[in-house]
């Protein structure tokens, strides 16, 4: 980028709104992972939805590379701008524009987090269920169609978006959906920008799903002698059809690191963390049926929580896991697995990857949203050694394979970004080709987000 | 088409799976719509993803219009070769290939119909939800995002897809999912191909979740002295959060109907057909809730059906319901209008409707899936006589604006076909444009289906 073309984009929205302020751009420049950062050349903070059609009809005229950012929470290298260009932040965008008690509807701009949603929702009783490890922004969740603990119930992104304002890349501001609970007018154009992560446009409001807090919840924490027993028991809670709200996994390791971070003193030993949403009566009846499957499955110990607090305590234990191995491993980075398989396949699955892990011998533990068949291998690497990351990338490979080889997916909820693009062309096979087409059609200078996802050249 | 063209096609087929009899053209010529009829020059019966796949590819070569045809129960006007060529019709294609009862799958060929669905999954205690009230095939009900009677509980037929082969218009056959519960690799094929009614390639092969069949189930019907307090009763339901499983609204004159048919003596009076499912503690519960809120809404009379037998009896009406019209008003045509409005305008939106129904006096009535904000106006038209039509057409068009303005869309669940075209604008502005680019990258000869659903010259 010249200097004309910068000032240029300067222009374009409100003062003070563009930098290449060093930190800033540094802050820009990568996410959460391992992935090798690059500076953008600029930072712009765009305040309202014609800011940003203006910038990327601009960006698409000059073929400015365009790198969406949320909180750069993301764990594939989402947000490094891998081919310089700006980095459009969308932390200005902050309000909530509507909560439609009504209809169980929430519109909200991108830069919303998660925290900021909950805190206004619940005032009118509501709640919105997903919920990603860190407070990524709802634009963010979007791009990725992010999921979460309680997904298992309640679906992913996906399932919560009903309509979405999208600025294209040649600068036009459309809506991809509607306010009804269903549809059947034209091709559904929710599902293509969710999970696109800034490839095809800008997310620029949101509108979604929100629910009504559960009258009853019970929370419950549950201890096994080995991994493939807890797993089994997941399984069979599954094929059941308990509708159990969230059933996490959490290694012996991870474990350690709750206890560690909490204060607490949890048993070392594979655990599941369960939560039961429903009226009292239905929920009793789910919970003493879940009871005699964990027992069936040789669970050691169950605790069952109904009191909010120690509940809650329960679920920040498990959601601060990831920071907690980053403070315990300072100078290393950290890398996380995705894969996704059919229940029928978790249990090899994760034992699988757990023999996979010793192997190569990295520290880090293992949890995951077993529920809907997804796993999280947390590795923490030293990014200078490259034996290290020759170790966790053979191991992802190895993971990837085996998912891939039963029907899985390689990443189930934190995306394709740098990490995953490599695995595509195996999972999708002819049909990368028509995604390749479909970003063709739609971003034909591909400005936006380059370099991630897919290639197109 | 030249005689060449024909013969050609006929050899890419297995023998005698193509035709040119005149009554076998006719009855690829329509749907049970009003929209008017129009022949393809042969109907082909592919028994194969391979031969489909030749079709294609020799059909994109001499540019010769191909229009998928399921059972043809689409209401509107989806199957009508409009441009002629050739009907492709999917009903040899009817195995199910593959029930995986551990991970809630099963893997149909398209020419599977619901009721073989059905038959096949209950000697594995599964069922699959989405019942629209024909006996449509699963390609059909993918081609056209169906729903049904439990949508409001399990969701559209979107939310059901893992995975489908589809074969593209140059003969490619791609996988657009996989087995695993969610995913985030990649752009959503799934969802874009998943009411594509046929535009955008063939479907020959979907993966779906199926569910374990409900422990307890208990039906009831509910009558009210006016529509009014029937619509307001099943908003709150909705609002509150009862995991209710089906609602359906049936108006006086559908009552009466459903009275002749299955010789019942229900109270001629706006009534409600409602379904819960779940754990028996939990149903209890719920079920004594509503009859609360439908006592609050001024219920004249509620009865409970837990038996099997006498609750089959009561969705026989139901589903029954439009056929029942066809047989009294012989020689006419059934118009049926299928808008869906976010729940908050749920109860104006019929009233709206009623009005305007009474307005053009035309014999019908109001029924519909009134917990996703979906309801159907059906009307008996003589298609030889243009008022009707005009009548029938302004009452749709009012409705449908009424509908948009309110935030919802002119097809909940029947798709757009040649019915609905003239509101795609309207409903969609900008975003239409960016449907057009997706249909011209992935069609670019304009082969699949041309001339319903959207026109791209
Ligand atoms: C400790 C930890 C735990 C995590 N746990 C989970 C989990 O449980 N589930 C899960 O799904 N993820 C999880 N993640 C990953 C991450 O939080 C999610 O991917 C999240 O959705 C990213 O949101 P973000 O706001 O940080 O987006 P970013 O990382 O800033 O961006 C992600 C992608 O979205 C694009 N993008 C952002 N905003 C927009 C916009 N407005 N328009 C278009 N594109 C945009 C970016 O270009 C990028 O491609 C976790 C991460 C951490 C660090
Ligand atoms: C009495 C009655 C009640 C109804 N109730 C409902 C209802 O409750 N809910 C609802 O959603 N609908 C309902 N419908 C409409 C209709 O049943 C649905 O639209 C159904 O999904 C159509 O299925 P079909 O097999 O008949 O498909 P068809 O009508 O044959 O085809 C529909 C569309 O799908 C395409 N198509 C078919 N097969 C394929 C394939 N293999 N690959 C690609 N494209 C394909 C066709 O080209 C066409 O565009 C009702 C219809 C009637 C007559």
């Amino acid at each position: 980028m010249n200097a004309e073309t910068l000032e240029r984009f300067k222009q374009l929205i409100s003062e003070n709104r563009m930098t290449t302020n060093e930190t800033i751009l540094e802050h820009h420049s990568k996410d959460e992972s391992h992935h090798t950062a690059h500076l953008p050349e600029a930072v712009l903070f765009p305040e309202s939805s014609e800011e940003v059609s203006k910038v990327l009809s601009y960006a698409n005229e000059t073929k400015t590379p365009v790198t969406p950012f949320g909180l750069g929470s993301g764990l594939e290298g989402h947000v490094v701008p891998a081919s310089g260009g700006i980095s459009l932040d969308f932390s200005e965008m902050k309000d909530i524009v509507e909560i439609r008690e009504q209809d169980l509807l929430v519109r909200v701009q991108p830069g919303v987090t998660r925290s900021m949603l909950d805190k206004a929702l619940k005032k009118h009783g509501l709640f919105f269920p997903v919920d990603p490890g860190a407070d990524a922004t709802i634009g963010g969740m979007t791009a990725t169609n992010a999921s979460g603990t309680t997904s298992v119930k309640y679906g992913v992104m996906k399932d919560q978006i009903r309509d979405l304002e999208v600025v294209t890349p040649d600068g036009q501001i459309i809506h991809t959906g509607n306010l009804a609970q269903k549809s059947s007018s034209g091709y559904n154009l929710n599902d293509l920008y969710t999970g696109s992560e800034g490839t095809l446009g800008c997310i620029t409001e949101i509108t979604l799903k929100v629910y009504g807090i559960p009258e009853h919840v019970t929370a419950a924490r549950a201890t096994f002698p080995g991994i493939t027993e807890a797993v089994d028991a997941v399984t069979t809670i599954v094929q059941t059809g308990v509708p159990v709200a969230r059933v996490e996994l959490v290694d012996e390791t991870s474990i350690q690191q709750v206890n560690k971070l909490m204060d607490t003193d949890y048993e070392v030993n594979p655990t599941l963390f369960l939560e039961f949403h429903g009226n009292e009566a239905g929920l009793n009846q789910d919970v003493a049926f879940t009871e005699e499957i964990l027992n069936d499955h040789g669970c050691t110990d169950v605790i069952f929580e109904k009191d909010n607090q120690t509940r809650m305590k329960l679920w920040e234990g498990r959601h601060n896991l990831a920071y907690t191995y980053s403070h315990d491993y300072p100078g290393r980075s950290m890398m996380v697995t995705d894969v996704c398989v059919p229940i029928s396949s978790l249990a090899e699955a994760i034992i699988f990857g757990r023999e996979q892990l010793e192997k190569q011998g990295l520290p880090g533990g293992i949890v995951g949203h077993v529920g809907d068949g997804n796993y999280h291998a947390l590795m923490m690497i030293d990014k200078s050694n490259e034996e290290d990351i020759r170790k966790a990338e053979n191991f992802n490979k190895a993971i990837v394979e085996h998912a891939l080889e039963r029907g899985g997916t390689c990443t189930g909820e934190h995306g394709v970004g740098l990490g995953k693009k490599k695995y595509l062309e195996a999972e999708h096979g002819a049909a990368l080709g028509i995604m390749k087409t479909i970003k063709r059609a739609l971003d034909p200078n591909n400005i936006m987000n380059p370099g991630k996802f897919i290639d197109i050249d």
